[in-house]
């Protein structure tokens, strides 16, 4: 089995014996980066990162994981002044990119537009985030994080936040199905996850989560704490952000009702969902997520490129 | 006869004998991409990517040669922010930069401003477009594709459509007049080539083109049709621009009637100029142009900085 | 002494054993920018420059710095589409991107969150200017242009211009009293440097500069001509701009009443203040201020990283 000369679009792609060697490899790349070595495995190779929409930490990951590997970087950031704007198509944008470049990790707001990149590029395309649709490398860290720092085991996980436009735990459910974990979905009722993705999980791995409707629910019953962030501009009734918003807080006061050793995970940037108060506590891994990132994201290029070791 | 720390502003200003060595050397470069070899030929080098006006294409395009080369790239993209932006000359930024980096290239919206950053530099400068005037690397990639794709004979070559701001055809002229190419210009009467370009390469070649207003004209004579996008915003009265557009799109109706043989050039983005029916065809080398490209860029990079291979 | 995983955010905070030291490294690091050598002292090792307030110059001089140095620069330029727009924390911003790198340079509009960045980082931080507060890698390449030029003897140093706001002039400030150099300040009185330094340079190099209005006061007595923009936009009154702008100009007439061999220094970028009739002078020195930023911005990274050579 090799993920060489493949795209990275959804979490749903992935067979478990992928995600393993991903895994497997991951654990490679961390000792790599903890003993501060960086091995010229992709030297010579050049990661073109098309970020359409802008982002400081998904394309700031990649670009890191590709020069620790001994890569170049190319790209852009926002699509003001790419050829888009002068009415290219994506499609023709990706066939020209293709040939500067030996793989493409992309952000659009467009669902979708990954796989039409990756259908349109004869080089691995990776989805670094398609609208509300997939964020698969999120899903695959957040994955990786829980391994590292609980084990794969059968484990109790709550999504909590914005299920319906947060495309993290769209990808990560997946995931935790693959590996057989309990799932809880805590969210507002009009923030709950699309029910096309509940039957597809449920159909693939046959995951029935529960809903909830506050984190104080699943508190003592979690292992894992997903927190994402909800975004005020989702609710067209103020009112109704401020009564559920208190819901989804993560302080001293939830802590004390949880299940002991809890991890609290958050794909970042977070707002209010985590008071600072808990960063310091040793539940806190949502910093750690970034540095475990790298080293997925650095298994995941040598790998789709097909990069010996 | 040597391109060691000259400039590269204008296609008019290369000898035939140094678009030779660009071409042979291109060859060159062209080989070791499709070997999937990157030589460290310039590596510890800087490539100073200056892009006051925002492109994905070229400067990627630049990039990517650079990296390919084992060099390093700095830059912008867009001159929000920049020092310009703060009321300091283009010679004071230029003057700076020299001393960051070790070649420059350079698009800014206004005509001659690569020639006066050459002035000004002690540095090789590239022009990589300087508003309507000239775009010289997009007619070397142009005429080595053309070389490698129909051999460097005479050959008949239609340029069509916005030829009257269209840099790239302004550069372009010269080097087919070099080669002792005949040239067809195809377009609407509003866009016709400046007259002074006329008369400076019948002066020079004594190349003397053919006009026309549509290529249905020229399809069954020419061996190469190279198509611009005719820019709406060009006509006042739109109206206009709905009359003639229709005459400048490549389609299969059009093919029918080609000469055989005949390949289609275009240096993107496109619009509606070329039916995406057409990208499968065998005469379809616009895409390919990109990859010449880096070839292109990566021999001008090493010639005009002097690298030893 | 070492200033290895120290952070670079006032020149306050040095000592002069630690400067002498930057200086000294800065002088290996020339010797191989004038050989054309790029050593591989930091290969592998990869900067962060993130620029919330965009630059051109300081930004692209750390860029090349890293270069120069076979390190590697990830980064953004201008806070648009950025975390922070969505709201994170400047700390949380940090605490991610030390994950991704393994140095930072940054620009702020804030004064005073240079320090906070480095008190949330494992990194180390350098301040790149923080609003109108601190840009100690400045100070350090003037200091270093200074002792290049004219040695590091007692000289009269006349700072000019922007007073108030210019924090460059903040910065060198210390590191001339440091050196025991004679200072003089000639500003507009509503441009005058901040009361709060004068009193702290004062206590701990005794330090008690002069004041003038008009550069020509000083022209016959400084070796070196400190000369900073006075932005237009700092007068609330254009009239008063108008009357005082005159006073701060380097031309010929000034020129001609100037110490022998004094130099003309200005952190750049210029609007009107040196007339650049001055540029072909002997006495310009402001250009190969750039190049001498490059040698001590190497140096820094070096140190602060404690990079062996």
């Amino acid at each position: 089995m090799s993920l060489k000369a493949k795209d990275l679009i959804s979490a749903a792609d992935l067979t478990k014996a992928e995600v393993d060697e991903i895994l497997k490899e991951s654990d490679v790349m961390l000792s790599y980066l903890t003993k501060r070595k960086s091995p010229d495995i992709l030297k010579g190779k050049i990661l073109a990162t098309l970020f359409f929409e802008p982002s400081t930490r998904t394309r700031l990951s990649f670009e890191s994981a590709m020069c620790r590997l001994g890569g170049s970087v190319i790209g852009f950031s926002g699509n003001k002044g790419t050829s888009l704007s002068k009415g290219e198509t994506l499609k023709d944008t990706i066939k020209n990119v293709e040939k500067y470049a030996d793989i493409i990790a992309m952000r659009n707001p467009v669902e979708g537009s990954s796989r039409l990149a990756a259908n349109a590029a004869k080089i691995p395309v990776i989805n670094g985030g398609d609208g509300a649709n997939q964020h698969p490398t999120q899903a695959l860290l957040d994955i990786f994080t829980i391994k590292q720092e609980k084990g794969l085991k059968k484990l109790n996980v709550a999504l909590c936040g914005d299920l319906k436009y947060g495309r993290t735990v769209h990808s990560l459910i997946y995931l935790l199905s693959m590996y057989g974990m309990e799932v809880a979905l805590v969210s507002p009722k009009s923030l709950r996850m699309p029910e096309w993705i509940l039957e597809d999980v449920k159909g693939r791995y046959g995951t029935n989560p529960k809903m909830y409707e506050s984190m104080q629910d699943v508190a003592d019953w979690a292992d894992v704490l997903y927190v994402t962030r909800i975004q005020r501009e989702r609710f067209p009734d103020q009112n109704e952000y401020e009564k559920v918003s208190g819901s989804y807080c993560v302080d001293n006061d939830l802590l004390r009702k949880a299940k002991k050793g809890m991890i609290v995970l958050h794909p970042l940037p977070r707002v209010d969902e985590i008071d600072d108060e808990i960063d310091c506590k040793p539940c806190a891994k949502y910093f750690d997520q970034a540095f475990y990132g790298i080293a997925v994201r650095m298994a995941l290029l040598k790998m789709l490129m097909g990069g010996k070791r």
